[in-house]
């Protein structure tokens, strides 16, 4: 069974199946803040996102961070690292990228996590 | 058990674990379409890979899309969900990135079904 | 039940769910080599991970390579074919991205694998 949740105009924010929950590429709602900021809205849709399919962040298996600026890596490792405990922290990988649709968006993130 | 489909020079257009397809990357054969027409040809090439592996467009979890033009995201998104039932809607991300190879391929796409 | 393996500062190197393994971004540790030494670095450090996760290159699901330079790409194949059985060959996708974190780093690589 795929259970679909948080529907939106073109995708559904969050696909269940087979115990893994899938979302989709996350980002932040005021992109009029910086890395840091954007990270932790990221991180809280993340929170509500995977509490909608009965899941936590405790839970993250992989997570996949697409950035415009490699330079501001830190400033995003800073508000991730925040928020996870040290012994879930997920498989993750950081991708430099062209174009995120607004020149203010920072980051976006996929993640995978059990449930 | 792991089943492998279409096998190509490179890589194996679908491979299937535990209940889960996994594709490659899939671009359009003619890139000399534009956005709305590579994006066609990649849903259809998406039904026939699904189609070998016995799942289908219903039972799609996630979707990655990768353009180099996100001026062109419209074009992509009308091909997109006139192809899916809006109760089918996978969860999706789309990164502007760099190169796909040929100035000319303007997208590229992974999905994850259910099977 | 999931399971974190080799930890770093900002995440696990390899975590395993439901008998799929899904690896963090894996990059060479020296990236003054060439892309064809790159990628051969990346094949050891796969094996590695996979191997502490009950896993092996044969079966690896699906590869997602991020890489700077797509003129590149031949140079990857190359030791990536040579790394894999042809009858093993994971779904694969490469995408030409901006920015790996340094001039120098041509290459990162997310593998999945059933164990």
């Amino acid at each position: 069974m795929v259970e679909r949740i948080k529907k939106g105009k073109t995708l559904h924010g969050i696909v269940v199946h087979g115990g893994v929950a899938y979302t989709a590429g996350i980002g932040a709602d005021d992109i009029g803040q910086d890395m840091e900021g954007q990270t932790r809205q990221i991180c809280a849709k993340i929170d509500a996102l995977l509490a909608s399919a009965g899941s936590d962040k405790s839970k993250l298996l992989r997570a996949e961070i697409f950035i415009t600026d490699m330079a501001r890596k830190p400033d995003m490792d800073r508000a991730w690292l925040a928020w996870l405990d040290e012994s879930d922290l997920p498989a993750r990988a950081t991708i430099g990228v062209a174009d995120l649709g607004d020149p203010q968006r920072l980051i976006e993130v996929i993640v995978t996590a059990a449930c």
